[in-house]
C-alpha cells in the first residue's frame, strides 16, 4: 500500500489499444491497494501534427498561441485514459495541468514550475479515484496556459509526486532503465539498479536520454524517488534517489556520449579582463546554451576561446559570435560540427584518484585523440572526433570493468553477482 | 465603427486554408474600424474523430470526460486562428470558454450558460486585439470544463455578444440566410431580410436548421441582434431582432418542415384524471422530449393519446411507454416513424383570421392527409405522411404567396420588389 505516481510518454499512449493497456496497469496498481496518480503525454505523433498545422497558418506563431495549441494534446490523452479506466470498472478523474494545480512562470513554451497546489489531486485520491494528470502543461499567475518544454511531462510527474508526497514516481519508458552505457553502442552494458541524483544529473547532462535533466533536478531538490522502468514488462528498473551514506559506491556508474553538440573556436582575441564576459554575455543574450569552455592564452597577449553548444542553438550561436568577433577584433572563428563528447560518471571517482589518468590512457590506447576536457567532482568529459565515439565508449566501458561479464570480478569483488 | 461578434462553424474552419480565409475576414472587419470578437467551432470532422476515439476506449464514457475530450477541438481552432491573424499583421488573442468567462451549470455535455463575465474579452478589445473565443465550451462553479451540446457555438456567440453589449452577432454559415422554405425543396424560396425573435424561434423549433433554438432564445432574452449570413460572400443575410412596432408584418414568414420526429400512439387508456400526467411524467423521467400531443376520448370512457418525439429519443420513449402501458392497462401502442411535420410561421397570422383554414384547404387540394394539428399564436403545424412532405411544403409556399416571383403581387402590394 503506497502512494504512487506513474508517468507514461507519448509512445505508451499512442493509440486506443495502448491507452487500454496503460489503464490496465493503473487498475492493477490500484487493485494492489495503492493510491495512484498517472501523468501522461500527448498520443504518439499528435504534437508533431499540431506543429505542422501551426506551420500551415503562420511562419512564426506567437508562443502563447503555441501553448494554447499544444496543450490540447495531453488533454485528449487524459480524457481517453479516464474513460478507459472507467470502462474497466474503476473510478478515475482527468485533470488538466491547471486543474491539477501545476503553477508556472509565464515563459511560454519553456515555462518553469513554481508551485504545485495539489489539493484537488489529494481530494480525488481520498475519494478512491485514480487521478489522471496532463503532463507538459501548467497555468501562469495570469491564468494563461503554459507548456514546460522538452521533457515537460517527466517534470510534471516529479512535481506532482513532490506535491502529494508520493512514495515513488515511476517513469515508464521503452527501455528497462538506466544503463552503464547506451546498449546500442555497448552490447554488454548493464542496467543500473540504483543511482544517486548527482550521478543521474551528470549522466542526463552528458548524454543519457532516458530521463530529462530538469525532472532529475526537481526530484533532487524535493527528495522525490524516481523509478525508471519499462512499460513492456514488470521488471524493476533503475531507482534514482539520495545517495545512501552506508552504501559502497561503484567507482564508475556509467559511460555516456553525446553527438548533438558542435564546437565553436574564436582565435586571437585580445587577452584583457572582460573579454570572456563579453563573449559569453553576447551568447546569453542570443539565448545560446554553452556546455564546455576552454581558453588558451598564446604568446603575444592574444587568446583563443573554444566552446561547445547544442546543435539546435548553433544558428543563434553563429550570429552571436559574428557580432562578438566584429566588436572585439578577433582574427577568425570556426565551427566544427563533427565532434562528440564522451563522459565517465561515478560518485566513487571522488575518492579514487587516477580515474582521469585511466580514462585518458584507455582512450589513447584505443587511438582516440582528445580535443577538450572538462571535469566535475563525479564526471570527466572529453570532446573527441565524432567518428571515434563508439570506439571510445566501448574502450572506457571495458577499461572500467562495467561489462556485464566483468562486473563481479573487477568492481565489486565481494559481491556474489546477480543483477537485481 | 461597431462592436461585432462573428461566429464561424466547423465547415468554415475545416483546414488551414479556410482558417486563413476567416482570419482575412476578421482583419477586414478590424481594418474597417470595428472591434471584433470571433467565436469558432472545432475544425471540420475533429469532433467526430474525437468521438470515434472515445468509442474505441469505452462503451459508455462518463460525460465529464467527454467534455474534457471534446473541448480540445475548439481550443485547437482558436490557437490556429489567432496565429493566422498574427501572421496577417494584426494583434489577436485566443481565449478558451473558461478564459472568456463563459460560466455554466454542471450538466456535462448539455450545460446551460449561467453568466458571462466578459472582463477579459473587454480588456483585450481595449488593447486593440481581435479576440478569438472557443465556442461550445464553458466552466462550471466547481472549475469543471463543460460543453453546451448541439449548436453550442451559436449560443456562445450570442452570450458573448450579450456580455460585451455588441452591436450585432453575425452567424456565418453555408447558406445566405433564413429562407421562406428550404430551397432544396422549394426552388423559388426567398431569403428573408428581417425576422422577429418569435418567428425565428417558431421556425427553428419547427424544422429550420440555420439557427439553433437555444441561441435564438438567448438572443431574445438578452436583446442581441443576430445577423445570419454566408461565409462565401459579403451579401447581407437575415437579421433576427425585436419585432418593430411600426413595421408591417408579412402574414406568413415561412414554411418549415421536419422529418426527424416519430409518432407514438397509446390506445384505450382509462379516461380518468391523472392519466396524461402519468404518461408524460414517465416520459420526462426517461428524458424524452415530447413535441405535439393529441388526446381523443372515445365512447365508453377510454381515450387514445398520440404524441411526437425526436427520433433520437425514440429508444427511450419506447421503454417509457412500455412501462406506462403496463401500469395503466392500455390496450396497445404503436410507433409510426414515417411522419413529417409541416409548419406555417408568421407573426401576421395573429391578426389575419382564416390562415389555418387556408392551410388545411391548400393541403387538401394537394391531396395531403392531416394526422395531427397543433397551433401557437404565430405558427400552425400539421403532422402528415413523410412521403407527402415536399408536396405539402410547395403547396403552402405557393398558396401563401411566398414564391420569389409572387411576393410583390400577393403579400406586399405596395412594395416595389427587390430582395435586399
Amino acid at each position: 500500500m503506497a502512494l504512487i505516481v506513474q508517468k507514461f510518454g507519448g509512445t505508451s499512449v499512442a493509440d486506443a489499444e495502448r491507452i487500454r493497456k496503460v489503464a490496465r496497469r493503473l487498475c492493477a496498481a490500484r487493485e494492489a491497494g495503492n493510491d495512484v496518480v498517472a501523468v501522461v503525454s500527448a498520443m504518439g505523433d499528435v504534437t508533431d501534427e499540431l506543429l505542422a498545422l501551426a506551420r500551415q497558418v503562420s511562419q512564426s506563431p506567437p508562443e502563447r498561441e503555441m501553448d494554447m495549441l499544444l496543450a490540447t494534446g495531453e488533454q485528449v490523452t487524459i480524457a481517453l485514459l479516464a474513460m478507459a479506466i472507467h470502462s474497466s470498472g474503476h473510478e478515475a478523474i482527468s485533470l488538466t495541468g491547471p486543474q491539477a494545480g501545476i503553477l508556472s512562470d509565464a515563459s511560454h513554451t519553456k515555462a518553469r514550475i513554481q508551485e504545485v497546489r495539489a489539493d484537488r489531486v489529494r481530494e480525488a485520491l481520498a475519494e478512491g479515484r485514480i487521478v489522471i494528470v496532463a503532463g507538459f502543461q501548467a497555468i501562469s499567475d495570469e491564468g494563461e496556459i503554459t507548456t514546460l518544454g522538452r521533457g515537460g511531462s517527466d517534470t510534471t510527474a516529479v512535481a506532482i509526486a513532490s506535491g502529494i508526497e508520493a512514495d515513488v514516481c515511476e517513469i515508464y519508458t521503452d527501455v528497462d532503465g538506466v544503463y552503464t552505457a547506451d546498449p546500442r553502442v555497448v552490447p554488454t552494458a548493464r542496467k543500473i539498479d540504483v543511482v544517486s541524483y548527482e550521478e543521474m544529473l551528470e549522466m542526463a547532462a552528458s548524454g543519457a536520454r532516458v530521463l530529462q535533466l530538469r525532472s532529475v533536478e526537481f526530484a533532487r531538490n524535493h527528495g522525490v524517488v524516481i523509478h525508471v522502468r519499462s512499460s513492456f514488462n514488470d521488471e524493476p528498473g533503475t531507482v534514482v534517489e539520495e545517495a545512501q551514506p552506508g552504501m559502497e559506491q561503484a567507482i564508475i556508474s556509467g559511460v555516456t556520449h553525446d553527438t548533438s553538440e558542435a564546437k565553436i573556436t574564436i582565435r586571437d582575441l585580445p587577452d584583457r579582463p572582460g573579454v570572456a564576459a563579453e563573449v559569453f554575455g553576447t551568447l546569453a543574450e542570443h539565448n545560446v546554451n554553452v556546455d564546455m569552455i576552454i581558453q588558451n592564452v598564446s604568446e603575444g597577449g592574444r587568446s583563443d576561446i573554444s566552446f561547445t553548444t547544442p546543435e539546435e542553438d548553433l544558428a543563434r550561436a553563429r550570429r552571436a559570435v559574428a557580432e562578438v568577433v566584429e566588436e572585439l577584433g578577433a582574427r577568425e572563428w570556426s565551427v566544427d560540427e563533427s565532434i562528440a563528447k564522451v563522459s565517465l560518471v561515478g560518485a566513487g571517482m571522488k575518492t579514487h584518484p587516477g580515474v582521469a589518468a585511466g580514462m585518458f590512457r584507455a582512450l589513447a590506447d584505443a587511438g582516440v585523440n582528445l580535443d577538450m576536457i572538462s571535469t566535475s567532482a563525479i564526471r570527466i568529459s572529453c570532446v573527441i572526433d565524432s567518428a571515434d565515439v563508439e570506439k571510445a565508449v566501448r574502450a572506457l566501458h571495458a577499461h572500467f570493468g562495467l561489462d556485464a561479464s566483468a562486473v563481479t570480478a573487477e568492481v565489486s569483488p565481494g559481491c556474489g553477482g546477480g543483477e537485481e
